[in-house]
């Protein structure tokens, strides 16, 4: 029953107990810690290169567009003209990579509180880091949220591409509080509404409801007391835990249905804008959520 | 790096090589080899109990419901008055679980290869094995290839809940065809069509999009040979490799629309009805392919 997994990274943590993810090792290409957490980039044998924060997998380039492509097109494509956008975290340049191949983009402006992870992306993952020469993008590096109480500027979108509030310590089997935990509350939601330009929208990256449909209940709840339009919506990513993530979107007009994309491309203009993932019936789908969900969030 | 996984159940292959997905065991119930393969059941510390057949998860008691009632309601709710319905495999007792809750199901006959899977699963997981206690159940064991040339009779619906065609041999790293491989080819949908009444539909464990898209195009395509309307779908199912699994469905009726249920329940009889997955709007969303499926499939 047991099994050799020598050679392997063995993703596990006490916020998904009994369960266990490994991916083969080709080759390591960094470890190291920043300021903030720890950063580990290695080749896999099947999935590409992959990042890891804080013993967490943040992608694979096998997979990656599945997360990349739906956080940053759900919102964009819900707002009839997405002109200015604000990412906030988004280190490895995946989103920023995205808004770059949208039509409607024209400024784009990224807070990320690690700048050793946009470093270790665009030096270990061009294919990731290649996001960071947009040239539309002006980037801050420093907390998310304290970059929100201190702009004056409005946003059409503000997208949060965020690890998770809880991270593995280093010892066996504890956590803590990671980089992101100030991006998980409903002061931070109330700072991006107040950075909103009229009918803004905003997405940020919701956990999973099979690991823990609690905390998602908790944020849905509050962000209905700051917006008049919030929905849950996920995507199918293999390699993160339980096989998906979810989203949590908000808008600030309450005739916005942020389930109906306003654009639609047909399948040849999106082989040419290189999506590989996103499309309007995706889009769709992303909200249909299963019944034992909808028992826990209604 | 390395973990120490001692006292976990581990599942690979080289079917999806460079990934291993890990449960931890509290208590081993069963495992004997059958005539036709190794099973094995554990009782997990989070994922409640679990069955393997030849190193391979088939069901975990926390998540089974997404793929039971998907691969019993899709075919199902696509089709008018299905009184009459066949179930190839489904060993476990889930799908026969499932179609006793549905109100049109007046007859039931199902065809499973190993016995010893039936036995083990009443034995050790009541919460699926029920599923045999269905009154309306006429259970044969045998292959279900032979079983659909010698039968006489048609069916509304036939649900093929098959394991996958290629399986573990036990050693080191191979693999081997498994008990399942005569129900992944064109002859077998040929043989099911045969036996589908006037307006049937039937449903079969598809594979993985992510993990295989060849060899689902290949099925579908064939499929599209003996079928006037023929559609790929999926549902997300953690414990299942790389979170999810495909369904083909085919319809003898080319005005049939697979996508769209002809009935809908409320939240309040689908809890009733004692759903935890599938609703109206999963069906739906169940046929949203992502962009790289399309270029595959088109």
């Amino acid at each position: 029953m047991d099994q050799n997994l020598q050679g392997w990274f063995t993703e596990r943590s006490p916020e998904w107990p009994g369960e266990a993810f490994s991916l083969k090792v080709k080759n390591k290409l960094l470890q190291k810690q920043s300021k903030f957490q720890n950063i580990e980039i290695f080749e896999s044998t099947n999935h590409g290169k992959v990042l890891v924060l804080d013993g967490a997998i943040q992608f694979t380039e096998r997979d990656e567009a599945s997360y990349q492509e739906m956080i940053t097109f759900l919102p964009l494509n819900a707002h009839p003209n997405p002109r200015k956008v604000l990412v906030v975290g988004g280190g490895d340049g995946g989103v920023v990579r995205e808004l770059a191949r949208h039509p409607a983009v024209e400024e784009v402006v990224q807070c990320e509180i690690d700048e050793e992870v946009i470093e270790a992306c665009k030096t270990h993952v061009p294919s990731m880091g290649c996001g960071f020469s947009n040239p539309k993008l002006t980037l801050h590096t420093g907390d998310g949220a304290k970059f929100l109480e201190e702009t004056q500027e409005k946003f059409d979108i503000i997208i949060t591409d965020a690890s998770d509030p809880v991270v593995l310590d280093g010892t066996d089997e504890g956590t803590k509080d990671g980089p992101a935990v100030s991006l998980f509350n409903n002061e931070y939601y109330t700072k991006m509404k107040n950075r909103l330009a009229e009918g803004g929208i905003l997405c940020s990256q919701g956990e999973n409801m099979w690991l823990d449909a609690e905390m998602v209940v908790t944020l849905v709840r509050g962000c209905r007391k700051v917006f008049p339009v919030v929905e849950y919506a996920y995507t199918c990513t293999p390699t993160y835990t339980a096989g998906q993530i979810g989203f949590i979107l908000c808008a600030t007009n309450p005739a916005t249905n942020l389930k109906e994309p306003v654009r639609e491309w047909d399948q040849r203009t999106a082989a040419e804008m290189g999506l590989k993932y996103y499309n309007a019936n995706v889009h769709r789908a992303a909200f249909a959520l299963p019944t034992f969900m909808l028992q826990h969030i209604d």
